[in-house]
């Protein structure tokens, strides 16, 4: 569900110099090209196309991004334009009350002296730690430029991935405790819900593995080479992410497997039970069977040891039943 | 089934100029190699054997391509000639009525000032958009030449890929929900079709997304430097496109796999139901049949409180039957 | 089984000049290395040792060639030597009794102005549609020199590949049918079978495509740059047989598995019939052997009412027991 | 559990002289930069921030390493800087009390003259025989510089990860073992643990062979080219470490699915045996139950060899089931 | 267990010229480092540490190879070293009496004018059939260098790994004859004692194929041009091998899946043959049970025509349960 209200924020600044601008109208964006200052605009829903058409004039975009600004629905990917880069990926975060992941569209364009983000406006951002550092004077965010405040951005984004990701950590250990204590009631339930949920994250979040490697590679002037080891970070921490996932999913198959099989391993328990007792029981109730028919000649009914014999015979049949089981090691 | 009628249509346009030529007879081609304007020749099917010949004489084709438009069981490929480009893709849409997918062959010849697109003829194309934009004469395709004509053309093409893509994420959530509505009647008949179909859609597909890179890739004179952002997207969709159908595959492996553990749990309910019975009612049977016995000399039946003390015996052993089972965790 | 007789032809041809040779004696092959005509040896088994070693020194070949071409083990591969190239492929083609594939090895060695054939001689070439061509004057053959010799022969083999696999799907359509039919008979016999041979596809046919590209991006100076792309509609022709080859894999293995999930469900079934069965006459049973019993204190035998009383105990008992089956959804 | 105290140790040595330094305040440090000899700090314990940003100032380090030395979370890597390399792995033991893995992070920056250690102080090191043979004065060690010592103390780790490896021998041996004295009980959490921690270490050790390549590539100043073929050794370890690893996974996913068809061919046996006895049973008790009834009107039951009769019906019933069920090969 | 004693032998030779050199003494060894001949020598046995290091001084080997030579459980590999190759390899060969794989590590030094191998002394060599064509004056091993000979002794290994890789072949179709034959019995430890024997394979032959390949693109001037192509053919030779691995790899899993599926079918068979059996006893004894009773009111018990009526609805409700499984197919 979109909000109504577009929340629109812009920030100044440079290495001594720091101003939040309140822009109602458009106008006051036009100061924010000089380069003397790095400014970042920010802007939180992309229903109102006026002010899309807008900043895609005064910032000279291409046709293509004001079109691709506005899908939602694109992958990750990262695009070398003459004036600026442009970058695209999902912010994740997870909801502290449902425990369900949040997903938010990213849009972002690094000109020189200008950064651009444009969010979907859905589920609110993780930028918060950026803002309360960029007040801060001494911080690296002032003393450099729109390269730097673009790590900065994908930093906050990919160590909510980690976190997310890393939730998995406990749940497969959850399932592992289930295990040992032989509750096996959700346990199915639990890993359906654990292999799509990481399923939906493999998909968000291999394709920025690749993004952060081009980025890094890039041969921008954007991009200072003071900040290629920040985004050689990045990347890092992208192949961490990568693999942490590939690894949960193999965990979360393993699980499933060693499930499956714990529940053959069950099935063969209780029938072993039911045969054991069947096979023993139904010789001895055969013999029964036979003693209860109502023949008028039926000799054995009439001797005096009939019964004590008929006894025996129930004793040894079983006897010799149970024997065999034990020697098959079904007990 | 091929319709009988190849249908023919062209059109011939530049920046300030639009034209649609109803070309009865061949000649009018002649017309359209004029490299002052763009001209794009539609024809849809292929059993003029005749038309293609001209076709191929009037526009110097290579003789390898003269076999390969008529040869519709060809792969996704990309081949650059020194005067043309010479593509082959599958165009699939969805039958409104029977939900089938329909696919259609595509072959197209991309000169510098003319395109040509040969259909198999069978279920109709997808190009009615771009029909429409032509027409208008401030669109981008009046603008600009046969490049992004052929940009046009496989972006509408890559889009119908897509929301065909799209509609697993549906059939996923449908077969999730009947997971838990406990209805498992036809899920694997479901899941089945969804694989047989996802598998027909890897391989169509997946050859396409190599073709867009190549595309990108090219240094043809054809393509213009201005084209080259939208063929990259064109590689952006590719690469979501085929991610999704992996992604789509994996999930219905899951849930396939996850399905068949219900399978065994159901089982295993079955059997517990059906041993906890027979385990408990099989002794009692068996007691009561030793007293259905007809022998002479049956003490216990003859004593006051046999009866009694028989019913004790049986609710005794029913009893420790089922702390047995209890202790167990069948109950 | 190898035949007895070494088959040998010749053939020589230039654009205007066609003359198969006879060759008896090793004599006459002298002529053909003249450079004015393209010559086609083709030497149809490789028991006689003495002609190898012949055509082994005639044309200098390299002395690993001499093994080699003996070898019909060998895995397809491609070798550039100075003066010639080296090939191996399997030609397959399909027995029209047995429906069963014949393999039959064949080494290549492509010069400037002659090429040999070395063939197994087990199961036949698949040949003739080329020694037709090449006796029509105008044909493509004719106008050109070894290389597309090269082409015509492989383009024939990988044709025989790729309507060998296409019956692929038609079996698993049948595979399909039966599904439907609920025919599952000898399903089982049937993937089993169809997967070892598409394994022996998979091994024998996979080397081809790399063979096929090495061939194409060859620089040999025996391959003429008009040939290159008749070589590449050759690369392209192995893309589509290997990914062709994968698919039906793909699809084989979940023909399996639904197959397995299919079982289950059918054991399912034949379970709950049995269990439903047995738990709702299991305490009927029991409790007629109670009133079967002999004791002679059994007062429940003596009422008027007690047979009518015995029977709604039997129906109440089986009734609820129905009713816990219906909420089970077992029934 | 962190301990307490950080543990501070340097080695000062060069040919010809070798010195342990007892450094309790920072300022000996500085003595170590001299290039006239090399120098090992290893500090154990990262708790200590202060001590931190000292070494951090002295040897010039750049900002994002004092961040990245305290995340002891990172996956290993291999960074180059101007002045120094960094290195980041993990370093394996085994508990030899509770057969447990210790996992214990550590950074290394490798400077022309200096190397410095940073340990996360859980586990301990596994530096003593490193320690042992820099004490010694003509050990390798000693006639070379810090690349060398790099190889070193890799060489003591990787040899670490080896030995945990090559437990698996053994473990899949041992689960073998039970597999032969059909010991079922624990083999599946056998398995699953075993899984577990090779999921584990792939995780871990994995990208260590990429960092050991690059290491081996890396055409800093710092790596002498005498201690390349050392530097490749790694890489050949690293590979064999990987191969193992993955062999063993594959091992145990094929014991665990060999396990699981062992446990349904004990499922069949069961059943087998229940089928045959309920089947040859089930008639004669009803045989019994019919000649049990109280009809008036049995003539069956009055003749004089209808005992006889009797028992010859259960015998012919009973004999013609056991006959069926060895045709079905179920004996 | 190793042997006790290490066994020597050299052999020196040039295209005219041939001696076996018996050296009891290390001195002779000096005598073939000359470079007018090429010097063969082989130790089979590792445990003379005084020989190797005297050996290691006399062709000045590399620190680390003295090391390395003595480790046998190094991964297969290639180096070049200034003045010489170094590779490692296993050497395969098959017990003719246990039918079990032998290994047997070996270490080559090849240098320009002499050839080392170091053999680990347990299971024999492979190297007859070296021996006997170096002993013939022309053999192309007495007109080449050491570059053949390294060849030549690879060759005889990767030989040796084919011939007892395709003993799979032959076990594969035995496990298939026992399928059709319906022997179950001994399948399931065959498949996984080949399983564990191929996965050994794979792991030791796959590093063979990267050592082949890196021998052939070599660059040392130890390599001679003309020994290329037969470089080249071991190439070929490792990529048949390792293809034939992954082969039988696949087809020995399809077994097993279609071996569980098989049990799977079986247990339906014996259980469908249970149900049969019970559901339509289970009412017919229930109903004799009723007539067993001992009520003193059971009208039914004194009609004329009750035990024929009786008959008759046992009759009437066999037939309707046997029409019932008839109808669902389970007869």
């Amino acid at each position: 569900m979109q909000k109504n209200e577009v929340i629109l924020e812009a920030f100044d600044y440079s290495q001594d110099h720091f101003r939040q601008i309140d822009f109602s109208s458009i106008d006051k964006l036009h100061a924010l090209k000089n380069p003397s200052t790095t400014s970042w605009i920010n802007i939180d829903g992309l229903q109102d196309k006026e002010l899309l058409r807008c900043i895609y004039e005064l910032f000279e975009l291409h046709p293509l991004l004001l079109e691709e600004i506005q899908d939602v629905s694109q992958r990750p990917k990262f695009e070398e334009f003459d004036e600026y880069i442009y970058i695209t990926v999902k912010m994740l975060s997870c909801d502290p009350v449902t425990d369900k992941i949040l997903t938010e569209h990213l849009s972002i364009v690094v000109g020189k002296y200008y950064l651009i983000t444009f969010q979907e406006g859905l589920a609110g951002d993780v930028f918060n730690p950026i803002r309360e550092r960029m007040s801060r004077p001494k911080s690296k965010l002032r003393m450099n430029g729109t390269d730097y405040l673009t790590y900065a951005i994908l930093d906050v984004i990919i160590d909510n991935y980690i976190s997310i990701i890393e939730r998995f950590g406990e749940r497969i250990e959850l399932v592992e405790r289930k295990f040992r204590g032989n509750q096996t009631d959700n346990i199915l339930d639990d890993i359906y819900e654990y292999k799509m949920e990481i399923n939906f994250l493999r998909k968000t979040i291999r394709p920025v593995r690749e993004l952060a490697v081009l980025l890094e590679k890039s041969e921008s002037e954007i991009i200072d080479d003071k900040t290629v080891p920040y985004l050689k970070s990045l990347v890092d921490h992208m192949a961490h992410a990568t693999e942490a996932i590939e690894t949960y999913q193999i965990m979360l198959n393993d699980q499933l497997y060693i499930y499956q099989t714990r529940i053959s391993n069950k099935l063969n328990d209780i029938l072993r039970v039911l045969t054991v007792f069947s096979v023993v029981f139904i010789p001895l109730t055969f013999i029964a069977g036979v003693y209860g028919t109502n023949f008028d000649y039926l000799p054995e009914l009439h001797f005096k040891y009939s019964y004590g014999i008929f006894w025996g015979i129930l004793i040894v049949t079983a006897a010799s039943m149970l024997y065999y089981f034990r020697r098959k090691g079904w007990l």
